[in-house]
């Protein structure tokens, strides 16, 4: 079965999680905070919800694939197939009402990568690749995403979650990059790449994600003719500190600036 | 007539609007420098169309109105009633892909703002007050926008365009309060006063406005049971430096935060 025949089903994921998450969207909701030493890190019960939702629709289905979610664990991590769940990715948008958090689906063959979607169910959007095309699905119609050229930095724009996700070195080195560009863009979490998958933004520089963070996000971007490594160049499966670029020539330079 | 009675000529300015941006959203389109200096200030041909059909219509329609709009300047800007108009309020977030952008339509009337409506034309959200009560309106039906109740910084979700749009004092003054509050989230422009008034952040702290970015927000935010003022607490209908809060308690400590 090739990543491709996932397509389906990874819609119906979408709908269904869909579904769980947007009667929380907007209105009042306790958040748990689920991380020690005081960072706020909002849990909300949507994200649950649709973890919940999105595990038993794929237990049922292929009961011999993996499971890693953000909220509830891992299973089966060392199958064939593993799924790469974040219900929520952008919990402090969807807190506070803006719609740029999107639900992470993705899917890895052997540890790589192979399909992927990011579903907007406030705007009722689609983005999905699985590293050779990626196509958008609004409700305006469908089209083919594809990055655009940029091969100078000072020519970029760049996006990250917060100008306060780095800390000591990670940070000169982002803002040695974000000096050296056009314009950045902070707060958009899992949108910003597909904005650069859908050609509109270049670049996206993070730190400290986990795999769920960017595992469903590999595919698009790079089906959509752009490239995702790690910092200095590796894979971006296993998340930490991530690159992606629309324009492969761009991201060796942003690569040579954050090294330094 | 009273301000109330202008809500669905609003309502057909943001229609003929919408209609003029959207075609230009998420294409590619050449971005004009309009701002001496170097700093990067993109103007689009949406931003013009839009606000050319909008001038037309409040021409033909009331044609003793003043109008102040960012693309054309000022007309009869001392007439009973102003149009105050920003096609497209948060360009970046626009050439960006990301619908955090909106269409600004304020009036004033006798120098006070008096009706506003924030417009998303790709989210199909219409954000609208009068000062005595707002609502939204969106694909999933309409509802009354109320602020929440947030007594205390501590507790308080900040919003702010960008850390960089600060320098020098303002800097030093906004990182006094970013440095009290529960949760800061930069990059949302116009869309983030219309989620203190729906209810879902506490706070946007802002400089360096003009009258038409700020205007038509006053009497959504107001309307929904906030206050905006300037940092020292007068009038914001000017534009400069403004702080709009939901909770008039919390504005208080904003203002006090911000002196120093």
């Amino acid at each position: 079965m090739s990543a491709v025949d996932f397509a389906s089903f990874v819609d119906e994921l979408a709908s269904r999680s869909g579904a769980a998450i947007l009667p929380f969207f907007r209105t009042a909701i306790a958040s748990a905070d689920k991380s020690r030493g005081g960072v706020f890190d909002p849990v909300t019960e949507a994200d649950r919800a649709a973890e919940t939702v999105m595990r038993r629709l794929i237990a049922q289905t292929f009961p011999g694939h993996g499971i890693v979610g953000e909220e509830f664990g891992n299973e089966r991590e060392d199958s064939e197939f593993v799924w790469v769940l974040d219900p929520i990715d952008g919990t402090r948008a969807f807190i506070s009402g803006v719609p740029t958090w999107g639900t992470l689906i993705g899917l890895t063959r052997n540890g790589t990568p192979c399909y992927g979607m990011m579903h907007q169910p406030f705007t009722r959007e689609r983005f999905s690749g699985d590293g050779e095309a990626a196509r958008w699905i609004g409700p305006s119609g469908e089209r083919p995403l594809r990055t655009r050229a940029c091969a100078r930095l000072e020519d970029a724009t760049l996006s990250s979650t917060s100008p306060r996700l780095f800390a000591g070195a990670e940070r000169e080195a982002f803002e040695r990059v974000e000096n050296s560009v056009r314009l950045t863009r902070f707060g958009y979490d899992c949108y910003a790449y597909c904005m650069v998958a859908a050609g509109q933004m270049d670049v996206v520089i993070e730190s400290g994600l986990k795999p769920y963070d960017i595992v469903a996000l590999v595919p698009i971007v790079e089906g959509a003719g752009g490239i995702v490594t790690s910092w200095d160049g590796g894979s971006p499966a296993s998340g930490g500190a991530v690159v992606a670029s629309g324009d492969p020539r761009l991201h060796e330079q942003v690569l040579a600036r954050l090294k330094g």
